[in-house]
């Protein structure tokens, strides 16, 4: 009974993912299938991306982990297959399944273009249904990455920024703002700095330059206050203790940060 | 492991379709449950009974769709199976299963009245859980439909608006919007006018009887624009490629369109 | 295959609610997911305590509850389990389970502390992953409780208001507000009054003590008008027929109603 996990921008209020659903049984019966999210934002590649490289990581080996956010749906973009040390990945060739990659050992990748292994009716514009779930669930039973098509030699990938050290100071960028409000940034819980959270502060530039505090669980806040602590996904958080932060303080994706010492900030007063 | 597939208007902020499932789950405890959608507008029947139109077919042989979008529970409206060459179906008769029945070959139907078939205790208001989930639980462990009560002679219809054709143009309506914003119009993909694509366009008798191109993928028309393709429903559908038509163009379900020869508008110009 | 339900707030859009899935997956391959709601709201404890209650006892006995409302994460809040005659439950210590665990006869109780029954790296936000997604994956697999940790004397309880008789008069509160603006009071349907109600009304003491007729089911008053009925969780609602009862007539959590005969009313007119 394999796991076939599903990341798509198709919501849940229409039948789309249903159907998607409903062809996968048809061909693998026992596949045992996850929902991921289906709300990522009508083409957003980018967090399609990032939700799938954030979670693919917890399941059995083995998993098929099916991606489709496809805004190039029925045009030229490749539909492909990645088969890494540990799992399947099924998704049009668009950089949705790349910082997934990133973190996993590629053995090879495919094309998807077997019409055998495909609906026999291929719509222009649910490729979903008629082109990704059948793979998936040809994969789930075994099938071969080759029975698809032929290698693919790279794959589209995404570019996130990186963080980057300038004069003992880091700066990074919000990536991603969840349900809760938090704020993700690209600063990975290993930064030297983050070892010392009691003299370092997290600088957001668009705000006046104010910081927060760096700390290691919400509580360790006054409720209501802003800080910024290691989130589940191993990277630097902006939060409000019980709060909203992305409403609060107004965080958007793509709003630059800065991780900085307090020691040289020690002139300054206040919240600097 | 036969699937059972759900359709509610019960949301997924409340405990309602978890204690469907419960109920299913009592009794048939190999049943493999689908979510459909739960996100029905409350008591909106015919959209209903359209995502069941939509997405039975793609489910495996034997499959049992259940559908709970039930205005009248508590009063005198009855409960229904229906058997057809392929699948069961469950659920109020109220016209929510006929959409997708008129896609099948019944064999029968039954009304759903043995009180040793549902639970104990019968709320007034939530038959979802104490009828229908026990009908469909036990009809997927193989129980006959006519151990649930007499035959049923008809059942409720929905009466769907046809398209017309009238002097080489079909007048039609849009009958759904999805998510995306696509509207998705009652004109079926064989149409003879949509073999033509390149001479026929779609007009929005709403708009000042402004017309859309018809092409075969979002792509055909520059980012922003908007088209009518068939969707993958087999029917066409008005979209704009990366963008909402519905929030874009104001269209709504019920908007009379009508397709035209281009041929035949010659002398107009512009947007016509 | 046993069932693990799942309550949390982690909601739909993102990955939380996935990876908590791919954890116990992991552990417990044959384990039946059942989502009962992720929209509880961020840390609304007692909407939590409320859709586990109103829920649990429709699943098959040997069912694991796991319930992750979790505000004070990463604090010293304790993580727990409880053993009832029909049911595990699992999840924080800080009245979530207690409204469930009041209506079971509880076997024990356990704190969840032996980190070789959690993932290795332990996040400072995210024990629904962490902590209690292990918890439950093993406890489905009959792993014993005591397993755990030591036993737990007794746990958090969440104190709802009560229903009070006065002068043949039973005073509530509205608990919830359901997807329909349905509005759950805390009067339970075995109240004396309930069965006679022809002959009892339900007052609205926030709006100008106007009342609303007690019927059986949504048609027994016409179309957009108020009642109260006893609703499927066995408490009586305030609903308006076909219509959203918290919009239309302004009600929230913790608004007290008042149950009355109409005799002692009967000087008054109207609506009263």
């Amino acid at each position: 009974m394999s796991v076939i996990t599903l990341i798509t921008d198709f919501g849940t209020r229409d039948w789309f993912v249903g159907t998607m659903k409903g062809v996968i049984l048809g061909l693998a019966p026992k596949a045992n299938l996850v929902d991921i999210t289906h709300e990522i934002m009508p083409g957003d590649i980018q967090s399609g991306a990032f939700a799938l490289a954030a979670s693919f990581g917890f399941f059995p080996r083995g998993t098929v982990h099916l991606a489709v956010v496809d805004p190039g749906v029925g045009s030229s973009r490749a539909a492909m297959i990645a088969e890494t040390e540990d799992y399947l990945f099924v998704g049009p060739d668009n950089g949705l399944l790349s910082l997934a990659l990133e973190r996993q050992n590629v053995k090879s990748m495919r094309l998807i273009e077997n019409p055998k292994l495909a609906l026999k009716s291929i719509s222009r514009t649910f490729h979903g249904r008629d082109v990704f779930a059948p793979a998936a669930a040809y994969l789930s039973c075994g099938l071969a990455p080759r029975k698809f098509g032929p290698k693919l030699r790279d794959c589209e990938r995404l570019k996130l920024p990186l963080p980057k050290e300038k004069g003992g100071r880091w700066s990074g960028v919000i990536l991603y703002i969840d349900r809760f409000g938090n704020a993700i940034t690209n600063l990975p819980e290993d930064l030297p700095l983050l070892g010392h959270p009691q003299s370092t502060r997290l600088r957001l530039l668009e705000k006046r330059r104010t910081s927060v505090p760096v700390a290691q669980f919400y509580q360790a806040v006054p409720r209501g206050e802003a800080l910024a602590l290691v989130g589940s996904s191993g990277l630097l958080e902006i939060a409000i203790n019980g709060g909203n932060a992305a409403q609060g303080i107004k965080l958007r994706p793509g709003d630059p940060v800065e991780l900085v010492r307090t020691q040289a900030d020690a002139t300054r007063t206040g919240r600097s």
